[in-house]
Protein backbone atom coordinates (compact mmCIF):
# COMPACT_ATOMS: atom_id res chain seq x y z
CA UNK A 1 0.00 0.00 0.00
CA UNK A 2 2.20 2.77 -1.34
CA UNK A 3 -0.39 5.54 -1.36
CA UNK A 4 -3.94 6.12 -2.45
CA UNK A 5 -3.54 5.78 -5.86
CA UNK A 6 -7.11 7.22 -6.84
CA UNK A 7 -10.65 8.13 -4.80
CA UNK A 8 -13.48 6.38 -7.18
CA UNK A 9 -17.18 8.71 -7.08
CA UNK A 10 -19.59 7.53 -8.34
CA UNK A 11 -21.88 9.98 -10.37
CA UNK A 12 -24.98 10.30 -12.68
CA UNK A 13 -24.01 12.51 -15.52
CA UNK A 14 -20.65 13.11 -16.18
CA UNK A 15 -20.44 16.13 -18.03
CA UNK A 16 -21.88 17.89 -15.41
CA UNK A 17 -19.95 16.19 -12.34
CA UNK A 18 -16.45 17.37 -14.22
CA UNK A 19 -17.73 20.85 -14.10
CA UNK A 20 -18.09 20.40 -10.33
CA UNK A 21 -15.17 19.04 -9.98
CA UNK A 22 -13.03 21.66 -12.41
CA UNK A 23 -14.02 24.38 -10.18
CA UNK A 24 -13.16 22.04 -6.92
CA UNK A 25 -9.39 21.53 -8.36
CA UNK A 26 -9.10 24.89 -10.26
CA UNK A 27 -8.21 22.58 -12.98
CA UNK A 28 -9.85 20.45 -15.59
CA UNK A 29 -10.01 16.30 -16.21
CA UNK A 30 -6.48 15.78 -17.41
CA UNK A 31 -8.00 12.33 -18.90
CA UNK A 32 -11.09 10.61 -19.96
CA UNK A 33 -11.74 7.14 -20.55
CA UNK A 34 -14.29 4.55 -21.03
CA UNK A 35 -13.99 0.75 -19.95
CA UNK A 36 -16.07 -1.54 -21.64
CA UNK A 37 -16.11 -4.49 -19.91
CA UNK A 38 -17.20 -2.56 -16.52
CA UNK A 39 -20.37 -0.59 -17.96
CA UNK A 40 -17.91 3.37 -17.25
CA UNK A 41 -16.86 6.08 -18.56
CA UNK A 42 -14.34 7.63 -16.24
CA UNK A 43 -12.73 10.85 -16.11
CA UNK A 44 -9.69 11.89 -14.21
CA UNK A 45 -8.37 14.72 -11.47
CA UNK A 46 -5.22 15.87 -10.29
CA UNK A 47 -4.07 16.15 -6.39
CA UNK A 48 -1.15 16.31 -6.34
CA UNK A 49 0.51 12.95 -5.65
CA UNK A 50 -3.20 11.08 -5.81
CA UNK A 51 -6.38 11.46 -7.78
CA UNK A 52 -9.56 11.48 -8.20
CA UNK A 53 -11.90 9.18 -11.20
CA UNK A 54 -15.62 10.44 -11.47
CA UNK A 55 -17.57 7.25 -12.72
CA UNK A 56 -20.69 7.22 -14.36
CA UNK A 57 -22.49 4.33 -16.19
CA UNK A 58 -22.66 3.71 -19.97
CA UNK A 59 -25.36 0.72 -19.40
CA UNK A 60 -28.06 -0.36 -16.84
CA UNK A 61 -26.37 -3.26 -15.56
CA UNK A 62 -23.12 -1.12 -14.65
CA UNK A 63 -21.78 -1.64 -11.15
CA UNK A 64 -22.35 2.24 -11.12
CA UNK A 65 -25.72 2.31 -12.13
CA UNK A 66 -26.60 -0.18 -9.72
CA UNK A 67 -24.76 1.45 -6.57
CA UNK A 68 -26.48 4.92 -7.42
CA UNK A 69 -29.77 3.15 -7.53
CA UNK A 70 -28.79 2.09 -4.28
CA UNK A 71 -27.13 4.71 -2.56
CA UNK A 72 -27.14 7.85 -4.76
CA UNK A 73 -24.16 9.57 -6.29
CA UNK A 74 -20.83 9.97 -3.72
CA UNK A 75 -17.52 7.99 -2.87
CA UNK A 76 -17.51 4.20 -4.70
CA UNK A 77 -14.18 3.20 -4.05
CA UNK A 78 -10.61 3.96 -2.66
CA UNK A 79 -7.37 2.44 -4.44
CA UNK A 80 -4.36 2.38 -2.97
CA UNK A 81 -0.71 1.57 -5.40
CA UNK A 82 0.97 -1.66 -4.52
CA UNK A 83 3.92 -2.38 -6.05
CA UNK A 84 3.18 -6.63 -6.82
CA UNK A 85 -0.43 -6.90 -7.04
CA UNK A 86 -0.41 -11.01 -7.18
CA UNK A 87 1.80 -11.38 -3.85
CA UNK A 88 -0.50 -8.44 -2.44
CA UNK A 89 -3.82 -10.35 -2.59
CA UNK A 90 -2.40 -13.63 -1.48
CA UNK A 91 -0.99 -11.60 1.93
CA UNK A 92 -4.31 -10.25 1.93
CA UNK A 93 -6.41 -13.38 1.89
CA UNK A 94 -3.99 -14.62 4.05
CA UNK A 95 -5.23 -12.14 6.86
CA UNK A 96 -8.75 -12.95 5.98
CA UNK A 97 -9.81 -10.42 3.58
CA UNK A 98 -12.18 -11.88 0.65
CA UNK A 99 -10.46 -10.64 -2.55
CA UNK A 100 -13.71 -10.25 -5.25
CA UNK A 101 -11.43 -11.32 -8.11
CA UNK A 102 -8.17 -13.25 -7.56
CA UNK A 103 -6.92 -13.26 -10.95
CA UNK A 104 -6.03 -9.03 -11.36
CA UNK A 105 -8.01 -7.89 -14.63
CA UNK A 106 -7.50 -4.59 -16.52
CA UNK A 107 -8.89 -1.57 -15.39
CA UNK A 108 -8.97 2.49 -16.84
CA UNK A 109 -5.43 4.06 -16.39
CA UNK A 110 -3.14 1.22 -17.19
CA UNK A 111 -3.51 -0.41 -14.51
CA UNK A 112 -4.09 -4.22 -12.93
CA UNK A 113 -6.66 -4.17 -10.32
CA UNK A 114 -8.75 -6.72 -7.92
CA UNK A 115 -11.01 -5.56 -5.31
CA UNK A 116 -11.65 -6.56 -1.53
CA UNK A 117 -15.30 -7.15 -0.23
CA UNK A 118 -16.71 -4.42 1.60
CA UNK A 119 -17.79 -6.50 4.58
CA UNK A 120 -14.05 -7.48 5.14
CA UNK A 121 -12.92 -3.94 5.46
CA UNK A 122 -15.67 -1.70 7.01
CA UNK A 123 -18.16 -1.20 4.88
CA UNK A 124 -15.22 -0.13 2.46
CA UNK A 125 -14.99 -1.07 -1.10
CA UNK A 126 -11.17 -1.49 -1.49
CA UNK A 127 -9.50 -1.76 -4.86
CA UNK A 128 -5.49 -2.55 -5.22
CA UNK A 129 -4.07 -1.10 -8.08
CA UNK A 130 -0.66 -2.28 -10.25
CA UNK A 131 0.58 -0.22 -12.83
CA UNK A 132 1.03 -2.22 -16.17
CA UNK A 133 4.98 -1.64 -17.26
CA UNK B 1 -5.60 21.03 -3.04
CA UNK B 2 -2.04 19.47 -2.04
CA UNK B 3 -2.88 16.37 -1.98
CA UNK B 4 -5.72 13.37 -0.31
CA UNK B 5 -4.60 14.36 2.88
CA UNK B 6 -7.01 12.04 4.58
CA UNK B 7 -9.53 9.51 4.02
CA UNK B 8 -12.20 9.52 7.25
CA UNK B 9 -13.86 6.05 7.79
CA UNK B 10 -16.65 5.91 10.43
CA UNK B 11 -16.30 2.39 12.31
CA UNK B 12 -18.83 1.25 15.21
CA UNK B 13 -15.75 -0.38 17.38
CA UNK B 14 -12.24 1.63 16.87
CA UNK B 15 -10.65 -1.56 18.87
CA UNK B 16 -12.03 -4.05 16.02
CA UNK B 17 -11.63 -1.63 13.24
CA UNK B 18 -7.96 -0.88 14.08
CA UNK B 19 -6.99 -4.75 13.89
CA UNK B 20 -8.62 -4.61 10.19
CA UNK B 21 -6.68 -1.81 9.01
CA UNK B 22 -3.35 -2.93 10.79
CA UNK B 23 -3.51 -6.21 8.85
CA UNK B 24 -4.71 -4.31 5.67
CA UNK B 25 -1.57 -2.00 6.03
CA UNK B 26 0.81 -4.45 7.80
CA UNK B 27 1.51 -1.72 10.65
CA UNK B 28 -0.87 -1.07 13.23
CA UNK B 29 -2.13 2.99 13.87
CA UNK B 30 0.59 5.59 14.82
CA UNK B 31 -1.71 7.56 16.73
CA UNK B 32 -5.55 7.82 18.36
CA UNK B 33 -6.87 11.30 19.08
CA UNK B 34 -10.32 11.74 20.91
CA UNK B 35 -11.49 15.23 19.72
CA UNK B 36 -14.74 15.88 22.42
CA UNK B 37 -15.75 18.64 20.48
CA UNK B 38 -17.16 16.33 17.70
CA UNK B 39 -17.78 13.35 19.49
CA UNK B 40 -15.18 10.99 18.33
CA UNK B 41 -12.06 9.08 18.96
CA UNK B 42 -9.86 8.82 16.22
CA UNK B 43 -6.78 6.70 14.68
CA UNK B 44 -4.37 7.06 12.50
CA UNK B 45 -2.63 5.22 9.71
CA UNK B 46 -0.43 5.87 7.02
CA UNK B 47 -0.10 5.30 3.44
CA UNK B 48 2.68 6.81 2.14
CA UNK B 49 2.13 10.63 1.48
CA UNK B 50 -1.24 9.93 2.80
CA UNK B 51 -3.57 8.91 5.70
CA UNK B 52 -6.57 6.61 6.78
CA UNK B 53 -8.78 8.18 9.62
CA UNK B 54 -10.90 5.77 11.62
CA UNK B 55 -14.08 7.83 13.05
CA UNK B 56 -15.64 6.23 16.43
CA UNK B 57 -18.52 8.40 18.14
CA UNK B 58 -17.70 9.01 21.89
CA UNK B 59 -21.66 10.00 22.38
CA UNK B 60 -24.70 9.44 20.74
CA UNK B 61 -25.50 12.73 19.59
CA UNK B 62 -22.02 12.52 17.28
CA UNK B 63 -22.13 13.09 13.80
CA UNK B 64 -20.54 9.63 13.15
CA UNK B 65 -23.11 7.90 15.18
CA UNK B 66 -25.64 9.78 13.10
CA UNK B 67 -23.98 8.69 10.13
CA UNK B 68 -23.60 5.00 11.34
CA UNK B 69 -27.73 4.72 11.94
CA UNK B 70 -28.38 6.23 8.19
CA UNK B 71 -25.88 4.70 6.34
CA UNK B 72 -23.86 2.06 8.46
CA UNK B 73 -20.15 1.76 8.53
CA UNK B 74 -17.76 3.07 5.42
CA UNK B 75 -16.07 6.41 3.75
CA UNK B 76 -17.66 9.44 5.71
CA UNK B 77 -15.30 12.01 4.42
CA UNK B 78 -11.99 13.29 2.12
CA UNK B 79 -9.81 15.46 3.15
CA UNK B 80 -7.83 17.99 1.11
CA UNK B 81 -4.18 19.80 2.28
CA UNK B 82 -4.64 23.26 1.56
CA UNK B 83 -1.71 26.09 2.27
CA UNK B 84 -4.05 28.44 3.15
CA UNK B 85 -7.76 27.28 4.45
CA UNK B 86 -9.35 31.01 4.19
CA UNK B 87 -9.02 32.13 0.71
CA UNK B 88 -9.29 28.41 -0.12
CA UNK B 89 -12.49 28.91 1.08
CA UNK B 90 -13.60 32.30 -0.01
CA UNK B 91 -12.45 31.00 -3.70
CA UNK B 92 -14.77 27.89 -2.93
CA UNK B 93 -17.89 30.16 -1.82
CA UNK B 94 -16.99 32.36 -5.24
CA UNK B 95 -17.25 28.98 -7.06
CA UNK B 96 -20.81 28.21 -5.68
CA UNK B 97 -19.44 25.90 -3.33
CA UNK B 98 -21.63 25.32 0.33
CA UNK B 99 -18.80 26.16 3.06
CA UNK B 100 -20.48 24.33 6.32
CA UNK B 101 -18.10 25.94 8.53
CA UNK B 102 -17.05 29.50 7.35
CA UNK B 103 -14.91 29.95 10.15
CA UNK B 104 -12.56 27.00 10.30
CA UNK B 105 -12.48 25.11 13.25
CA UNK B 106 -9.91 22.85 14.71
CA UNK B 107 -9.81 19.48 14.06
CA UNK B 108 -7.77 15.90 14.95
CA UNK B 109 -4.00 15.93 13.92
CA UNK B 110 -3.05 19.30 14.26
CA UNK B 111 -5.40 20.83 11.86
CA UNK B 112 -8.24 23.63 10.96
CA UNK B 113 -10.69 22.33 9.46
CA UNK B 114 -13.15 23.45 7.16
CA UNK B 115 -16.40 21.18 5.68
CA UNK B 116 -18.02 21.93 2.03
CA UNK B 117 -21.43 20.30 1.70
CA UNK B 118 -22.48 17.11 -0.26
CA UNK B 119 -24.75 18.38 -1.98
CA UNK B 120 -22.65 20.91 -3.37
CA UNK B 121 -20.08 18.29 -4.47
CA UNK B 122 -21.59 14.88 -5.70
CA UNK B 123 -22.69 13.53 -2.21
CA UNK B 124 -19.15 13.61 -0.93
CA UNK B 125 -18.34 15.47 2.46
CA UNK B 126 -14.98 17.28 1.70
CA UNK B 127 -12.81 18.15 4.11
CA UNK B 128 -10.42 21.28 3.70
CA UNK B 129 -7.66 20.97 6.11
CA UNK B 130 -4.38 23.00 6.67
CA UNK B 131 -1.80 22.35 9.23
CA UNK B 132 -1.63 24.56 12.17
CA UNK B 133 1.98 26.03 12.53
Amino acid sequence: MEKIEHIGIAVKDLAVSNLIFEKLFGAPAYKSEEVESEGVATSFFKSGPNKIELLAATSLDSPIAKFIDKKGEGIHHIAFAVEDIVSEIARLQKEGFVVLNEIPKKGADNKLVAFLHPKSTNGVLIELCQEIK
